[in-house]
Parts: structure tokens; sequence; C-alpha cells
């Protein structure tokens, strides 16, 4: 049995907006990602997506709202629903979501990072 | 858009062992729980089950090791794998597993809790 320590993890990501796995449960997947500045907006149109506030602050741009998450704070992200991730400070998150999903969900652009990564 | 803040809920719950539903993505569901001193031994035979420490120490206890959790650590316990989750002072976890899933496993003890119970 293996225990993961978050902070170790974020040791070996050095790139933003490239989520990391760091475990499996069952089919679904638990990523690590630094994120800093803008990403695009996106959605997944087969899976909700979740995100935790592990340390700093983000937001998530909705079509007809903007959510501030802190440390400590969580979103799930209904499937199909628009978002756009930002954070203007470097923020550290926690992303749960099936096994597969591509982070730039139905865009394909120079952000979109290879899936199944580990650390 | 509804965000939810781990501290604000985790004020919501008395009792140990108690899991409380606090989010939904798809069919799984993330769970709150403060937890002191012994729990039983039991597995989940359809499901793998993870915990997350978001403050104090845990342990879980496996047939052949122990496994000692501190905040911002996590652990997935494979399905159908015997494990007891014990924590000497007050801690507080996270549990990500399907919705539905009892907390005593195979397991119905006085420290079964009521399913599907939201904060």
């Amino acid at each position: 049995m293996k225990k993961i320590n978050l902070a170790s993890k974020y040791k070996k990501i050095n790139e933003h907006w490239s989520p990391k796995v760091v475990a499996e449960m069952n089919d679904y997947q638990f990523k690590l990602a630094k994120i800093k500045n803008d990403f695009i907006w996106h959605s997944h149109e087969d899976t909700d997506e979740t995100f935790i506030v592990i340390e700093g602050k983000i937001s998530i741009e909705f079509e007809d709202e903007t959510v501030e998450l802190s440390e400590g704070e969580m979103i799930v992200v209904p499937k199909g629903k628009k978002h756009r991730p930002y954070a203007d400070e470097e923020a550290k998150i926690m992303l749960i979501e099936p096994k597969g999903v591509r982070n730039t969900g139905d865009i394909v652009s120079d952000l979109t990072s290879g899936d199944n990564q580990w650390i």
C-alpha cells in the first residue's frame, strides 16, 4: 500500500496547466496541476470534473458568472458546462475525473496536455 | 455554480465516523468525516475507496502493514482489501467513492452510518 504525499508530488511539476496523475480509483484519476494565468474556454461533454484548491487562489469563469476558489475549497463542474479556469498567481489544484479526459475538453490547442502522465 | 468550503462543512459535523456528502461528480460522492479512536475491520467488495487527510493524522491498518497518513496525504484502498482506519486524536478526512457505499463495507455494526447524508 502506497500513500501519496501531495507536497512531494508537486515538487515534480514544473509546467503550468499540465495535469499529472498521482492516483487511480476504479476508472477515475486524481491529477495535480500548477496553474497560472489564463486557460482556454472548454467543456467536457461526457463527464463532470472536480477541482479542489490545494494552495493559492483560482477563478473559474462560466458563461454567466465567475467563481473564485481559495485553498480548501472545491467545485464540481457539470458535464457539458463551458468553463475557463485562470489564476493571477500560481496555484496548486487537484483534479478528479474519469481516466482519459482531455484537459482542454472539446478543444485541441497548444495547452492540450498529454493524457495519463504519472508522477 | 456552488463552491464548497471544506472548513465550513466540517463545522456542521458533530459525530465521529459519520461521513457526510458535500458534492457529487457523476455517480461518485465526496464525503467529509471527523474520525477519532478505532473503526472496525471491513472491506468494500465492489469498489476502491480514497482517503485524503485534510487535518490531523490517521492510520489505516491492513492485514500486513499499517500506513500512517498526515494532512496533505492520501491513499486509495483497493476493492476487496481489508482495512481498519483509526486516529489517536480527532482528524478530518475526505472520502471519495461511488454513491451508495456503506461506511462499514461488508459489515453492519453500530458504527454503520446512514447513507447519502448531505451537509
